[in-house]
Formats: C-alpha cells, sequence, structure tokens
C-alpha cells in the first residue's frame, strides 16, 4: 500500500486502511476492501480477489492522469489470518467480526469480551500474545462513523454457478441475503450398539438426522429460490427466513418429544436482516459494465459478505465474476485472470464514477 | 496367572494363556477368558469382568480341595491394550480380532497381512514396534485345534437393561446375535452454505442422515424385538438380519439416485452368523445357578462376544451379570461387588461341574 503512496492506519484488532487523499480531502471517501480470512481448508479467491484487486484498482486509477479523484480509499482488513488464526474464533470469519465491529456492533463488543476458544482463551488475551494490546474498552474504537464513507463496492467472486453457466462476466449485486445460524443441542443416552432395545433407545445422532432433514423440508416449503438452507438458513427476504427458523424449532422439539430426547439447547446464533445495494452504487456500476462493453447480470448474493455490515454505515455495492463451477469453500476455488481483470476494471471504473458525483 | 501356579504361555498377536493342569492332563481342558480392550471413552467392566472374573474363578477352585479337578485352563487376552493401543485397528476390539483368529478365521489372516492404522502402519509393523516380532505367516500359529477345548465358558456384564430392571442376578445365555456391519460412503459436491440454490445442492450429509434414518426403519419393520440397528444390524436370527442389510442396500441406492450423489461404496465389512449355547453348557450352568440358590434367567446376548467366536471351535457358554441401567461402552459401565461375586462363583461352579463330566 505504501508503493501506492496509501497513508496506512491499523485499528485495535488489525484492520488495515490505505487512505489515498484525493483533490478534495474534505468530501466523504469511496471505500472498497474484503477480507483474506475464510473458513479452513477454504480457497484463496473467496475475499482476496477484494483485498487484491482493491489494490489493482487503485494502481489502475493512479496511471490514468485523465482526471484528478476528488477522495478515495481503500481499505482492507486481515485479522483472522494474521492475528488469531483462521476460525480459531467463529466469529471471525463466519460473522464477518472486522465488517460487524466497524459497522458498531455493540452486541459483538459484548460478545468479544466474553468469548473464548477452544483453549479457553479469550479473544482479548489472543490479541495481546499476538502483539495487538487491546483492551476490551478499546473494542469501540473500530467503529466507523455513520458519515465515513460516501459509498462502499466489495468485489467478489460469486460463490454460485450462475455466472458461470450463462456466460456472463459481471454480476452487479442488487442485494446480499444473510444467514440465521442456529445452535441445537440434543441430549440422550448413550448405549451399547446391540444390547439396547430399539424401544429403549434415545439415539440424538438420529435426532439429529432428522433435524437435518427437517430444515431441509421447511426451506424447499418455502416455495421460494431464494431461501437456502443447511447449517443455517439464508434468504433475502428476512419474514420468510425467519418463518423457516421457527419451523425447524417446532421441528426440533416435536422430534424432542418424540425420540424422548431432551432438546437441551435452541439458541439463535445471528440473525442478521439482509441488506439492499444502494441504487447510486448500482447505477454506477452499471455505468461502469456499459463503458467497458462487459455484459452484466443484476443478481442477488445468497453467500453474505462484509458488504452486509458495510451497508449499515454507508451506501453500499457489490461486483461479482464468475468462479469455476461456482465452488467456493474448497480447495477447487477458481477465478480465471481475465475474469479478475474484469472486476478490477469494474471496481476502478465504478470508484472513479463514485469519487466525481 | 504365576501365582496361581498357572503355566503361561502368549501366542504370536499376544494372546495370553494360563493353564491349570489337572489330575487328568490328558483331557480337553474347560476354558474360560474374556477381553481387556474395549471402545474408546469406554467403561471398564465390559470384558474386565470376565478376565480378573475367571483369576478369580480359578482360585476359589483351588482353594476347594474336596475335588481333584481333571482338567482347567483359564485363558486372558490383552492385545488391543497392550500392544496396538485401543481401536488402532478397528477390528482389534470391534471385530473380535483374538478370538476371531484364535477360531481359524483364514479371511481374518489376508486382513492383517493388507491393513494399516490411519499413519498407514500395518498391523504387522505395529506389532513389531511394540516388540512383537510376528511374520505375518506366523498368524496362523494363533489357530487353535478343534478338539482343544471340551467347553468354553465367558462371564460378562449383561450390557443391557433386563436383568437390572427384573431383579435376577445371574443371565444364562442360550444365543449370541451377531451384528451384520457396512462401510457405506456417498460423494456429492461440496459448496457454499448460502450460494448454491437448493436445487442444485447434492448434499452426502443429508443423504447419510436419510440412510441413518432407513436404518432404523428398516430394523423395525422386521416386528422382531430382537433385532436391532445403529452403526449395525444385530438378530439373533441370521436371515432376518441379513434381509434388513439388503434393505438399507437398497435404500442407499436410492437415496443416492434422488439425491443426485455417488454411492461410492456399499461394503459389507463383517456377516458372522449368529451362535448358539452348547447344551452341556447351558445345563452345567443352570446346575451351577441351582446350587447357589441363584435366580436366573434363561435369555439371548444382543451385544456380541468373543464367545461368538469361540463356538466355532468349542462348546460354548456365557454367564451375564446386571449392570447399571444396561449402560455399557461409555464410562457410565458399573456392576455391583455383589453380582460380580455371584458371577464369579456361577463360572467357577459351572467350570467344575463341565470338568468333572
Amino acid at each position: 500500500m505504501k508503493q501506492l503512496g496509501l497513508s496506512v492506519r491499523e485499528d485495535a484488532v488489525g484492520n488495515i486502511f490505505g487512505r489515498w487523499v484525493g483533490s478534495e480531502a474534505e468530501l466523504g471517501a469511496v471505500a472498497t476492501g474484503s477480507h483474506v480470512d475464510a473458513i479452513p481448508f477454504s480457497g484463496k479467491y473467496d475475499g482476496v480477489v477484494g483485498v487484491l484487486g482493491a489494490l489493482e484498482a487503485i494502481s489502475v486509477l493512479q496511471r490514468k492522469t485523465l482526471l484528478a479523484w476528488p477522495a478515495c480509499v481503500i481499505q482492507v482488513w486481515f485479522p483472522a489470518k494474521k492475528i488469531l488464526g483462521v476460525c480459531r474464533f467463529s466469529y471471525v470469519h463466519s460473522l464477518k467480526m472486522c465488517s460487524r465491529l466497524m459497522a458498531g456492533s455493540k452486541e459483538l463488543v459484548q460478545s468479544l469480551k466474553r468469548t473464548v476458544d477452544n483453549h479457553n482463551v479469550s479473544f482479548v488475551d489472543a490479541a495481546d500474545s499476538a502483539g495487538y494490546k487491546i483492551h476490551p474498552d478499546d473494542l469501540h474504537n473500530v467503529f466507523l462513523n455513520q458519515d465515513a464513507y460516501f459509498a462502499f463496492i466489495e468485489l467478489h467472486i460469486e460463490q454460485g454457478p450462475i455466472l458461470e453457466k450463462e456466460g456472463i462476466p459481471i454480476g452487479i449485486v442488487t442485494a446480499i441475503a444473510a444467514p440465521a445460524s442456529i445452535k441445537v443441542e440434543f441430549e440422550g443416552n448413550g448405549g451399547h450398539a446391540g444390547a439396547v432395545l430399539m424401544p429403549a433407545r434415545n439415539d440424538v445422532g438420529l435426532a439429529a438426522a432428522e433435524l437435518a432433514l427437517a430444515v431441509e423440508k421447511h426451506v424447499l416449503e418455502s416455495g421460494s429460490i431464494d431461501t437456502v438452507g443447511t447449517v443455517d438458513v439464508r434468504d433475502v427476504d428476512e419474514k420468510r427466513r425467519n418463518d423457516v427458523i421457527e419451523k425447524v424449532h417446532k421441528s426440533a422439539i416435536d422430534i424432542s418429544k418424540i425420540r424422548g430426547v431432551e432438546l437441551s439447547e435452541f439458541k439463535i446464533i445471528n440473525q442478521d436482516p439482509p441488506a439492499l445495494s444502494d441504487k447510486s452504487v448500482i447505477n454506477a456500476m452499471e455505468f461502469a459494465a456499459k463503458q467497458l462493453s462487459l455484459e452484466y447480470k443484476l443478481m442477488i448474493s445468497r453467500a453474505y459478505h462484509d458488504s452486509l455490515f458495510m451497508a449499515r454505515i454507508s451506501p453500499m455495492g457489490m461486483i461479482f465474476i464468475p468462479c469455476y463451477k461456482g465452488y467456493s469453500h474448497k480447495p477447487e476455488e477458481y477465478a480465471s485472470p481475465e475474469d479478475m481483470a474484469n472486476g478490477v476494471q469494474m471496481l476502478a471504473l465504478t470508484m472513479a464514477k463514485l469519487s466525481l458525483e
């Protein structure tokens, strides 16, 4: 980032901000960024395309001297990988800790004060060991102001098969679905696989199997292609998603009664509302695609993203590029250099367009 | 065993035999024994009661000088725990490696030559590292002759709830059910939990959930209380058990078709026939119970035992004692000192009775 002449700032949890101050420093910045952490045994494009792509987009903009850019920020966050270890704290990637904090989540601050990893090490102690002297009260300093950004755009692989299948190089995201995640615990009695007669069994494995199938059933019954579910339930329609969660809860209760197992926990881990892209950002993305003669598709994101949280404090939009067979969160994840180049050009031109508004 | 004046022999895989030669050394021996290995995170009575109980029974017999015992053998096997690590090779406990080998299983000899643990270490190499110089061709030496024993009796906790529930101190086993175990592998495509639309998913987790529930369904449909199933299917009726396995196979094929996942493996791991206790051993056990004024119940064993394999080379019988709530294969496993003492007296008197026949 220093090669690009950006001024660099790191916040209390290791988020890194590079700011390129344009001709009108007092204007709200146009921001971009993504994450570099992912789930274990994952791929190398999820998030990373939007981080390296952001740096490349800034470089593109700096080489175009036709315009004096009024204002521009690039921001990048690393902490899961760099400080705390991938997935050591489940919310780092799964719950989008960094962007959720930036967006001012007081609940997350509270939970970070309490939460420990598998070895009973707290988040604050883990950060401390990694050289980050976080005082729990400093976590509020990660919050960004509501007017910090004029707009936020994220470049990302689609993580689904649609663009590749339809042969379209660019997806312009109009809405981001959000997952509702639940933690369910059944308790029964273990016993000998042969000696306990069938009527005397209260097998939590089978209770869990039934519940997994019930999740699928309730998701399919929603009647919408936009409802998906497995370890969590996602939808762009918040009410429809939460209805599914309620049905899953009812199923869990029924299963526990029928099988004589105890439903010892049914806890909603997170239930974030979906987010809509801002019309101004969508317009800028469409402008950019047309300028670049790139075919594009207006689409929703079924995966959720840091942009979901950035939308709480800024007008937001996302640019998708195709990825091989829609694979993500596994090593086969892949995006071609051509598609990444298209995405970077889209990002650069969208930022330019927004900077000039 | 040396304190008891037994002559001790150890075979190529670490089975330990203590022989007490009576007044008529040429007679076939009355044998007893059990195992000390078990599954991980298990209890301390499964098997061990029959090993320490056997030593105690010999001690009881030696203290009773009224009779000159014609012949008596105690045998004990340790290898899973002592040489190879509990469950390092799945067949050590789950497939009753030691007794299966003693009973002359040529299939097991072949499979031991090939099989490796999770770290790709072969059984022979693992035994070698533990100080047992096993040449694969020596495994045949573990086989016992068909006429080695006049009878074999095993004392064991019931591993089920019946004796405790009915307040009966002794179970006399008339038949041992045997499990049929299958290995099933589905293959599908991983993908993003949010981004892959429901119709495009081929989720092997849900295929496995459906199959687990299908096992339960087919077991219940057998209509017999003696049919049980979970990770394996067990029954005293071999045909009824194998019918369930066939139905499970058909379900696996159906599930793979409907869900678009590949059924890449459906392999029968073992499918041993059940075994009947020998009438002569049952008679001796009933005689002993009456002599000791212990109420007893004729029952079948739904758990399977080393005795299942000993029955291939010897008349066989088993003595059950109650255990707490029928718990087994978990730390809560427990048998009371009184029940164990009854079991040891039963074992001693049954051996005495058989020795005098």
